[in-house]
């Protein structure tokens, strides 16, 4: 979920869902109207709902496909192999500015939200944030320190999603500051001692 | 933020305002009605509106409300003097439990989404997280150290609210395994260097 989907993107499906996320964001899941979203995407609402059924199908397939990017992501820890705590650390300023990016904290904050109310979204993201979590584990677990791990990885991951909330009601957060302190949290929680 | 009211109140404002709560974890800020918040206070929607002019009005003094409980528990910070970094850490059992609490977390991200929409809500809220902020630093510069400690601050508390939002995705979180990491976080955050 760290980038935004290419602006140009001939798939009417894809464009739908781009144009929803800007709804979504605009309006909130409830706020946002098929009519907003149609809009938005530059297509009347009955050419909307050739490509899906309801607000609900477009919310369920845009959180699936932040999942698989997210996927992709990940595959860089696999790569790093035992210089993996380096790389997080290395890719420190590139995850605080993404985790930042208003437009992407507020969707995530939407997501949550909306995994409050909807047993379905509920369901579905739990799924999808276990596998995930799953495979960072098989990656890192030959090259960080293994005792918890799973509950670093939380820790690791609540703080990057607590940065993009923090951003929002402090627009003045210093990144570069937070930035520099988070190398040292990134070494407590996962460096291997000798 | 950390506790839910009193039960029983027989302030009808306040009646008013836990009713309110409830509808909006229930349904999100944007989804409850002022006849859903009626309801759930056991009141006629016009006897509301003698209290309350709008929802908007509504959520801001439950905002503001929320704050004024903080501002309470900050004032343990100060009595800790330089015991304050043994308090937070002898505290993280109880600050974790409140920040998994389900209604909590839940209302903290309807706050946070309404700050992204609404213009009011999210200067109303920065001015009061900032007031709060200057005093936590006041309350903290003696004890702990002091190189980017806003910095250091921020997120400190990134990561508990983050945390309650790893709790809604993930239900099954070790609580007692991410308690006993947090120490070792708080640590590098805050212990000075003697």
């Amino acid at each position: 979920m760290s980038e935004a989907l290419p602006k140009t993107c001939d798939d009417p499906r894809e464009r739908v869902l781009r144009a929803a996320e800007r709804a979504f964001v605009a309006s909130g899941f409830h706020g946002a109207r098929m009519a907003q979203i149609a809009k938005e995407a530059k297509m009347s609402p009955g050419h909307i709902y050739h490509y899906f059924e309801s607000k609900e199908q477009i919310i369920a397939e845009m959180i699936r496909a932040h999942y698989e990017e997210k996927k992709v992501t990940v595959e860089r820890y696999r790569e790093a192999g035992d210089q993996v705590v380096d790389m997080m650390i290395d890719n420190l300023k590139d995850s605080v500015a993404a985790k930042t990016d208003p437009f992407w904290s507020t969707l995530m904050l939407e997501i949550a939200a909306e995994a409050t109310r909807n047993p379905e979204v509920a369901s579905s993201i739990r799924n999808m944030d276990a596998e995930l979590k799953g495979r960072v584990i098989s990656y890192l677990q030959d090259s960080v320190r293994k005792d918890n791990l799973e509950s670093r990885l939380e820790i690791f991951v609540a703080l990057m999603q607590g940065i993009g909330m923090r951003n929002i009601l402090n627009p003045s957060l210093d990144k570069e500051a937070v930035t520099l302190i988070l190398r040292d949290v990134i070494e407590v929680l996962f460096r291997q001692k000798d």
